[in-house]
């Protein structure tokens, strides 16, 4: 029996007879593109006879019009091929339906994600009304898509069936119908196939970002950033969940606060990519449970409260106009699932996006922050945890600590002889204060020169004026104020550093306890995520004795994978999946119980690497 | 091997061992009412020992508590009650889940329905949180319901999701879960059991007809009607249709004004019933298919083109704050199915409250109105069609035709030697018109009288003044001005006979076509249905030859059956696949394209019964 093998998957089919190429693709879940359901009409469904036993069989007129000269090098539409002896075929790159693309901007890492999304188009052509029998419209499309894509129980939008009875009458021959997860009619154009979009957010404490994606391509068209305006509410989680509490319209207040931010991301994206904010059919949505909470307009205030439970664990998807978002009305918000009260969303996102659940090297996650989430371990199991680290790693409680904004420094380099400082700031602009990488870094320099002790007090018999007794106690002057931009200098406190230490503490104490909880396995792999952790020097971050492992472990940031995880549940519905299963089998360890935290916490208040220094 | 017999239903069921009566009423699907789900709390499994093998078994505290004395003649709690040996037990009517109701008024007609309403109250307690494993609220409900009741795979509305973490810890030991069809929850009360709620709505051209009902006992709670508002952009549908062409926002406009209507029953009756809402958890409507189309937002443009067809024939559900309505946010709305652009879904409705569909009677079932609906039929084979009788039998294209409201003539009655007149108006006002049961009864007293020959012209012979010459030519006169609020007399004239005769031409060749397409079976039963049909007169409609079959058949109006059929849509959710199965089952057939009712139509413009006067 005769059998065409399919490149570059090489899975072989036999056949009976003459067959038709997409046909045959379809039987056997070949992923091969085709958005017209064989109609000849896409022109998407190009394949490549690469070898074959019979004569090539002549081109027609359509494959000589759109593939020219290439017809003799055995370009074909599958729908329009059929073959009755054995070949060779290849399917092309573009030709791939859930072919790979690659997520690139916003991080030097790319995330490779398989494009299938969970909204389509399908073309199909619907049989004008007749008086016997007399179908509706509904169900003559309904049927249409039955009987090309074998869609059954058909659900439809509102929006999509209000705008059913003009689409079927357009005038053009087909329709194409976009279709979530083959069950649900979301939208309709008359007008051709077009662009069809999503959006994926990440709602951080401080930062918002949301990034427009094209669902037929997998191309990012637009990345936007803002603000979390809730910030006017409370600048950290806690005291977000204590406005809810004191005020009875605080929920809905802070719930419509991050709408209007993240429709105002959704215009600034729309009208950069030049789009109708309408043609957004899916958004994906990871943040940190709080976020996640106030989002949804669930009351937050439970997650304060011993033992800290969620109202909702698992993803859930809510209708865009139920969340107030400015786009097609009938599109779904995805929430990515969380696992604890502050083991949020975009944990689980950054887990998705750096594979650790699928990966044989024992790897520590940790995103530095108020609550620095770690997670550690690899396919076998994932632990994890959330580690009150205080403010310190976001500028707060430092005399001088500030977000990293323009001004901020991010980098301090100390000379150890001259003890002279250079810094450098975001954005080059003249120094206004430290954010988080900033103040590691100048601490890390002062413990490589001396200046500060294991213990974390300072050197004073260094002889140097930028070590002085200030105001608020021992200092040394990073910027002295003539080339500062707040009119005074610049300093690092004795009280800084030991925010620092206790900052750093509870993030090794929580990775040390999870490391103890799973056997003590070597860690081979640090990655450092979220904003903060992007900027973090690997090697400022081992000086100060953030976290176990690095003297063996490779250490990297990964910037702010929580949207990549989001944008790949974006692109590739299998991937909500996958965050599913990491959320329901990573074990999660609360800390403030546990003695042996307080245990680690206190025995790593030290910097051991500054020795005897 | 000992047995349980359970009466009223005589079912036996064999027991092995000790058997609690809820458990087992449960695994044999006996129709025993319990709210709390066994928890003995809501006392609501009434149970009667009416004989037994054994001695009864001893009452317990909450038994005695709830039963007194009668716990000596066996009443029991079936939770609570154990038996070993063969007994005799008593499900009493109020224990019995889907138990009869009747729905009486507006009409006098019964309507028995069984109560299995869509959204049903479970009783349910959630354990708190705890540490290990740290499960959120939804889960933690979810469980506890899939324990209880065995509901799996339950979705959330927002509306009850948001509800959550307040309920779960109001201090109650459970809460009352309201779940619509075992699969979403809908709403959630910490305080007890209390109302459950459900509105039915007729959507008519000239009137909305709303009825409240309380979904617990099937009780109706509140009748609401008003007229339809839509009235300001055209008297009749083809109007309202026109409209929506020729303006852009013609569609939102009629949209807006119907759902204002009906907000402005919902907020009527609420107040009236003196309660919230929002506690409103199930709406379904009917109405003829322009009508529903206006409501859902569908363009109805297509409706006035042949071949006719609706947007939407099957039975929808949106969800109310889709459609605007001032109900539970959470609340479906549920759309009865239609047959074709002009047999709504009023008439299925209508089909379902009369059960023609269940008789072995052969049955006529008219709708009089600007297009009379008619249907054929019994269980075996339902034929319809629709009737373009023009507005006569609303009053309308009548020199003094007028609506069915205060001071309009709805009975006439003349002297047949004096030609003498007396005349009934609605609420017994000075007459102002007639409404559509007046002109009826009008003619047909001026054909028993002689006034009126066969052909409908005037015995211009009659020796009595009222008979006359007037501006609009010949006419009769019904009331001199001085007794009427118009200021001028009030006459019948040749030109509103002829209309009448179109209108009644119409329904009798309707009427006809399908007694001849249905193979001439003897029509035995003829319902008139309608605001128009319950005041139309049955010998009136005779004597004007309105429909064939009349001299055999028992003739009988039922008012306004749609809401009826809306009403038990509500209360019974198997009435709702019964709906769809007429709907699916019944032949529509078109008239416009038959030669035959051309011909049937001229051939019945005649008066028979006035013979050769």
């Amino acid at each position: 029996m005769p059998s065409i093998i399919f490149r570059p998957l090489d899975k072989s089919i036999p056949i009976h007879g003459p067959s038709n190429l997409l046909d045959l693709a379809r039987s056997y879940d070949i992923p091969l593109k085709s958005t017209c359901g064989g109609k000849k009409i896409c022109g998407k469904c190009k394949i490549i006879i690469e070898d074959s036993d019979a004569p090539l069989p002549a081109p027609s007129e359509h494959e000589i019009e759109t593939f020219g000269d290439l017809t003799q090098k055995g370009y074909r539409l599958a729908c329009e091929t059929v073959l009755t002896e054995r070949a060779i075929v290849r399917i092309p790159e573009e030709s791939q339906s859930g072919r790979q693309v690659i997520l690139t901007s916003g991080t030097h890492h790319p995330y490779p994600a398989r494009l299938i999304p969970k909204v389509e188009s399908y073309y199909v052509e619907v049989p004008p009304p007749v008086l016997v029998p007399l179908i509706c419209d509904r169900e003559r499309l309904a049927n249409a898509l039955a009987e090309a894509y074998g869609i059954k129980r058909l659900r439809i939008d509102p929006f999509a069936l209000r705008k059913l009875p003009r689409a079927l009458r357009s005038g053009h021959k087909g329709i194409f119908a976009v279709i979530r997860d083959r069950k649900e009619l979301v939208d309709l154009h008359a007008d051709g196939e077009k662009e069809l979009l999503g959006m994926a957010f990440d709602i951080g404490t401080t930062t918002v970002v949301g990034y427009l994606m094209d669902l037929n391509s997998g191309e990012e068209i637009s990345v936007q950033s803002a603000l979390n305006p809730q910030i006017s509410f409370g600048d950290d989680v806690i005291s977000r969940i204590s406005f809810c509490q004191d005020s009875p319209e605080g929920l809905d207040k802070l719930r419509a606060s991050i709408v209007a931010c993240l429709n105002q991301l959704i215009a600034a994206a729309s009208a950069e990519a030049g789009i109708d904010p309408a043609r957004i059919m899916e958004i994906t949505v990871a943040g940190n449970t709080a976020m996640h909470h106030l989002f949804a307009g669930l009351d937050p205030r439970y997650l304060a409260m011993a033992p800290y439970p969620p109202v909702l664990q698992a993803a859930e998807d809510f209708k865009a106009k139920e969340l107030g978002l400015n786009v097609a009305p009938s599109a779904y918000v995805h929430l990515l699932p969380l696992k604890a009260g502050f083991v949020g969303s975009d944990t689980i996102a950054s887990i998705l996006a750096t594979g650790i659940h699928k990966s044989t090297i024992e790897t520590l996650l940790i995103d530095l922050g108020t609550n620095g989430e770690i997670v550690l371990g690899n396919r076998d199991r994932l632990l994890c945890c959330s580690t009150a680290a205080g403010p310190a790693f976001e500028g707060g409680h430092i005399r001088f600590g500030m977000r990293a904004a323009a001004g901020a420094i991010e980098r301090v380099n100390i000379d150890p002889v001259t003890f002279k400082v250079r810094v450098k700031t975001i954005h080059g602009e003249r120094a206004r204060g430290l954010c988080g990488s900033g103040i590691i870094s100048a601490v890390a320099e002062m413990i490589r020169t001396g200046i500060i002790s294991d213990k974390g007090g300072f050197n004073r018999g260094l002889a140097t004026p930028r070590l002085r007794k200030g105001k608020y106690g021992s200092e040394f002057v990073l910027v002295s104020s003539s080339m500062t931009d707040v009119g005074e200098d610049i300093t690092i406190t004795e009280k800084d550093v030991s925010q620092l230490q206790m900052a750093k503490a509870a993030v090794y104490a929580g990775a040390s306890l999870l490391n103890e909880l799973g056997g003590r396995k070597k860690i081979e792999r640090i990655l450092l995520a979220g904003a903060g952790g992007n900027y973090v020097d690997p090697l400022d971050a081992c000086t100060i004795d953030l976290f176990p492992g690095y003297k063996t472990a490779t250490l990297t940031g990964v910037g702010n994978a929580a949207i990549h995880g989001a944008c790949l549940a974006l692109l590739n519905r299998n991937k909500r999946k996958e965050a599913e299963r990491i959320a329901r089998k990573m074990a999660y360890q609360e800390l403030a119980a546990l003695p042996r935290f307080q245990e680690l916490f206190v025995e790593n208040m030290v910097f051991k690497q500054a020795g005897g220094v």
